[in-house]
Order: C-alpha cells, then structure tokens, then sequence
C-alpha cells in the first residue's frame, strides 16, 4: 500500500513532519517537504493544519506530551506513599529530560527552537505537569504527611525550584558528573521542606 | 588632563572596555577601539592583558563580581539570625540580577554573550557565592536552626534551587506578574527544608 493510499490523519502528518524535521533542520522544513514525504498535495496537509504555524505547534505539543503521558501514573500511584510518588516523578521527569536529550541531541536542539516558538504549547505543557504535582502534594496533606500552604502554590514552587534539572536551558548541565547528586540534595531539601 | 597623561591601570582598560562593549556590542568590539578611546596605543593595553580574551575575561569577572560585593556583607550580619541572612541575601541576589537585566538590557544581553565565553570566571563567581550561602548555613547549623547534612551541598541546593530567581537563563521571566510571588513560594519551602 503506498502511503498516499492510507488514509491522511492529523497523526500521520504529525510524524511525517518529525521526519521532514529531522531532515532539514527547522529552519528549512516546509509544508511542501511534508506533502512530499507523504506522496500526497500540500492542500492536502493544509486541510488538517490550516497553517504551517499550526503544524509546528502541533508537533511541539505531542513532543512536550510524550513526557507526561509516562508521569501522569507515576502522579496516581496508589501503590506508593505520596512523598514516594513526589520522589519518583520528579526522578523521572528528569530522566526523560536526559534521555530526551542524550539520545538524540540534534532532535533536542530542533525541539528547543519549536518551544521557544510555541509560548502556549509550553505554558500548557508546563500547566499539565503541575496539575499533577499539585495532585501529589494535595494527597501528601490529606494523608496528614506533608504540610503545604496550598498545593498549587507548593507544586509550582516545586517545579521551579527543580529547573535545573528538566529546564532544556540546563541541558548542557546534564553530562556534567555530580548532576545526579546535585539532583538528590535539591530533592532532599524540597522534601523535607513539605514534611509536616 | 588628557586620559592618556594618567597612568594606565588594568581598572582603566576594564573601564574603557565596558565602554567599547556598550558601544559596539560584543561581536565588534576589539582591542583597537579600548586603546584609541583610552588614546594609548594597543600595545600598552597588551602590556596589561595579554590576549583579547583575556581582557575580556576580566571585564566578566568585575562585572560578575559586582553582584557578590554588596552580598558578602550580607552573608555575615551579626545583627540577623542565619534564616533572616540567608533570606536577605538570595533576595539580594534576585534584586541585583533583576536590576542588571532590566536597567540596561543590551548590557546584560552582552554580558549573557562574554559569561557564555569566559566558563571559568562564571564557575569562580557561582564558587564564591556559594561559599557565602555555606557561611550562612553553616552559621544556621551552629545556632541550632538549620539541619543540614552538609552545609557546601546544602548551599549548593540552595543555589541550584533558587536559580530561576538568578540564572539569566531565566531573565525573560522576571518581568512577568508573579514573579515575586514564585520567588516567596521557593524560598519558603526551602527555609522550611533546613529548619530543624
């Protein structure tokens, strides 16, 4: 079956322009490639994304979303106490950011550049991750072990005060030897700072 | 008095340089033009940095180094207890990178550019700040406040933590509403970490 007989999805389009990305660079992928890569018209692509804009958004999000689907369980373990759920998504973000960028540094680089494009893609993103650890922290006060003014703020502030290690701005930090360490006496002090 | 009648220091050339940079920007600015607007000749500049690059490091260094002058005395005030010092100082900190970023953009942009070129003046600058926040927790440590396992890795979290609050990386978030906000939310967390 050649590709143009399948039927087109927004998906299909989505990995196809991962491909073309790969390929070219961001700064030199287009819709034209991405048509062609499909062996379909580039009207055809515009019907699912009427702008290129909306593409590369698109293709920002579910690269952004590849990280939460792993941590949305991780947040919703009830075989794991919540300061062990904290403990485990916070250690595996990191590690997704690592693996994310270790892999496949060019792919990195490429996705950095779609991000600092697509303000909302990752204000969204950034909106869902936070969701999550608010879910954690507020499970950690209801079980009466951790003491937070307000799960929402104490997420954030969790978040943030983790940057180091899941901000793509900090990427170049991640090879360094002693990262592993500096990443277990910041999340040491964050969690006793929750404990009641 | 002409300039060239003083005696030329290497606090001159610094000088005379963040001059050049302000004008010409960091891509452009050369030794030629530090040594035409001091009205020496680029050989006397020489005579006191050897390499451009190191002149360059140099004008990194005091302009880094500013920020840690105003702190240091803040990071041994006998008249606050340790969590009062080392809330002042990491607000300090905050305030003086806010100042720098917002006061004079294209200065901190060009300063970004020559912190980027000079890895081992940023890594001396963030040693002798932590070394502060390790006197501040050490401090706390001894008075019975703080629990700390190590009061170097500890202020190393410290710093690691509160780095969306100093790290340029960040600059374009600390105009944003809130930012204050966030930055009370970490620090109280992290001052609840190391109470004992």
């Amino acid at each position: 079956m050649s590709p143009a007989a399948e039927t087109l999805t927004a998906e299909r389009i989505i990995e196809a322009t991962e491909e073309v990305l790969r390929r070219h660079g961001p700064a030199k992928a287009t819709v034209v490639d991405v048509a062609r890569a499909l062996g379909v018209s580039h009207g055809s692509v515009y019907r699912h994304f009427r702008t290129k804009a909306a593409l590369r958004e698109a293709v920002t999000k579910r690269w952004l979303d590849r990280t939460h689907d792993a941590l949305s369980g991780l947040a919703a373990d009830p075989g794991r106490t919540p300061e062990e759920r904290l403990r485990a998504w916070l250690r595996a973000l990191f590690e997704a950011k690592l693996r994310k960028a270790g892999d496949d540094p060019e792919m990195f680089a490429t996705y950095s550049v779609l991000a600092a494009e697509n303000g909302a893609a990752v204000e969204q993103h950034i909106a869902e991750l936070t969701e999550q650890l608010t879910a954690i922290v507020a499970a950690g006060v209801a079980a009466g072990d951790f003491a937070a003014p307000g799960p929402a703020v104490t997420a954030r502030a969790l978040f943030h005060a983790t940057g180091r290690f899941h901000d793509p701005c900090y990427a170049g930090e991640w090879k360094r030897p002693g990262i592993q360490d500096e990443f277990d006496a910041v999340l040491d002090l964050l969690v006793r700072g929750l404990r009641r």
